[in-house]
């Protein structure tokens, strides 16, 4: 039988709060038990999760390693908090705030033990898993460190940009749906066909992400719109624009980036006419939607009953059509 | 065949030079090759070699999961450099000071997703080394959470301390003489003898560790007598001291700790005298004898040829005995 997304989402967050990762010393595990409550989509053990409901209907059975990925992702967020000097983070303190870095550094690093032993079964190390799972976590780690260099330097082409957000945040997306099918003990045929679904929408999620930033409906945001313009965030958008940008707009768009004394909204204004004069808009969802026709393209390949693959594609559909 | 220490210790470093940990980032692998080209004792490695070796010749067979424990070591440096803002490891610049806090920290990520790799052959996954090296990585992360706990605080019993020392280094030397084991396919009781063996040398290693801060001839020593003195560390001599002071040493004892400014030969010299009126050396040297004994009579248990344990019990003398 399927349940419902709300019904999964349900049980993953009824698990999660179930999760015990250790007890003492305290100051290492409270703030795992903390960042691990601050709630979000659960996007990845949902995927792992859908995927594995593609072949099989014993979801109960594999919550654990589902969420293994889920407590990785929040590995990186708290070692990413600390990179980025992020305050908060789903709207509460992040744990380097709430405690100091090196508390934050620490908790991360035992996190991503628990990730890998979650991820395996007690009695079962599966080659397959390990090895797909450490390809992952390293391309995430090289993802985060081109994010970094990326910030630091004056050009970065539109292929190097899709391949760091590949990198660091489409290929977790990607090991989710394709653990779904190790787990499934489905086809390498179809386990490829999940990778690459999830790979593709990762990246048009991301887009989708660039996008909202400048262009979503302030009422609907829940962040402020512009976030990105005001901090010079290499964003797809950005840098189409300085890719693309000549003359008397190339030197707007330079002075605006180099000043230090602005007014906010006069920068988001300025910039995002910019954007509007040179298309940057049309741009981005067009590649946007590449990604996501590659993406249902790879799902549409996957061997599994009609009505299953469409709850994974209508799942993916509400983040394609979300406005925050 | 066996082959001799100084022998090993070469082909440890020529097996290091050639680890490929990736490419790119650069920024993210440079660091990586650096701290594991800073040299050091290599113990952790010789010991899993030392530890096959009573079983088994063919020692450049698991000269890569050898290696491996000596990766994570040198991750758990790399985190530990930047909580202690320690400015140079082995004579050299640590990584944070040389690039900067997020490179370490996301460049240590990075090694110990290596060092899991490495420590699994590469088509077969094994899960009794897979599921005690995750205890033992957890187990590390508790120690160095810790002794952060521990500096903090006004008092520290000696057996949170022991306890603190055997989870921060001690339970990663008794893994990797078990792993020697486990690699060699040797028996259950074999190997929980040999992790007893690297577990209380271990400790016993830190109290050594400990008193040469105070008593080594600084003429041999390579760093500053006394160095733990000036930094208030908490060591087993200043716990004992703490706990066993009254009256006046005690309130003289609580006078140099408190003291911002000070002449450092003074500090050193002043609480060494303390430490001399309190018999303190005699204490740490009789609870270091202590676990050396324990960790020598669980080498005894090994069922191994008795030539081979020798040069194993010569190695840690060789440890027990040094002067810096």
């Amino acid at each position: 039988m399927l349940i419902t997304d709300k019904k999964l989402l349900k049980l993953v967050e009824k698990e999660t709060k179930k999760l015990d990762y250790g007890m003492t010393p305290k100051e290492l595990y409270q703030p795992i038990k903390y960042i691990m409550s601050l709630g979000g989509k659960r996007l990845r053990p949902l995927l792992t999760i859908m995927s594995y409901s593609l072949f099989k209907d014993d979801v109960e059975s594999i919550i654990k390693q589902a969420l293994a990925v889920e407590v990785f992702h929040n590995f990186t967020l708290m070692h990413d908090d600390i990179m980025d000097e992020a305050p908060l983070r789903r709207g509460k303190q992040t744990v380097h705030e709430k405690w100091n870095n090196n508390t934050a550094i620490l908790s991360g690093d035992v996190m991503m033990v628990k990730a890998y032993e979650m991820l395996m079964q007690p009695h079962d190390c599966d080659s397959e898993i390990f090895t797909k799972f450490s390809k992952c976590a390293t391309e995430v780690c090289e993802g985060q460190q081109l994010d970094m260099v990326f910030e630091n330097r004056k050009t970065v082409a539109v292929d190097e940009y899709i391949n760091m957000i590949r990198l660091k945040t489409a290929v977790l997306l990607g090991f989710s749906l394709e653990l779904g099918g190790i787990l499934a003990q489905t086809t390498d045929k179809n386990k490829r066909a999940l990778k690459a679904f999830g790979e593709n929408i990762g990246i048009g999620f991301q887009l989708k992400d660039d996008l909202l930033d400048v262009y979503a409906d302030q009422s609907k945001f829940g962040k402020q719109v512009g976030g990105d313009i005001i901090s010079n965030k290499k964003t797809f958008l950005l840098i189409t624009a300085l890719n693309t940008a000549k003359g008397k707009q190339k030197t707007a768009l330079n002075d605006w980036l180099n000043k230090k004394d602005f007014n906010p909204e006069d920068k988001v204004k300025a910039i995002t006419n910019i954007y509007d004069e040179l298309g940057i808009k049309a741009l981005a969802e067009q590649k946007m939607n590449e990604y996501f026709e590659k993406g249902f393209s790879a799902l549409k390949k996957v061997d599994a009953p009609y009505i299953r693959r469409g709850k994974l594609r209508s799942f993916a559909d509400q983040l394609i059509n979300r406005e925050k």
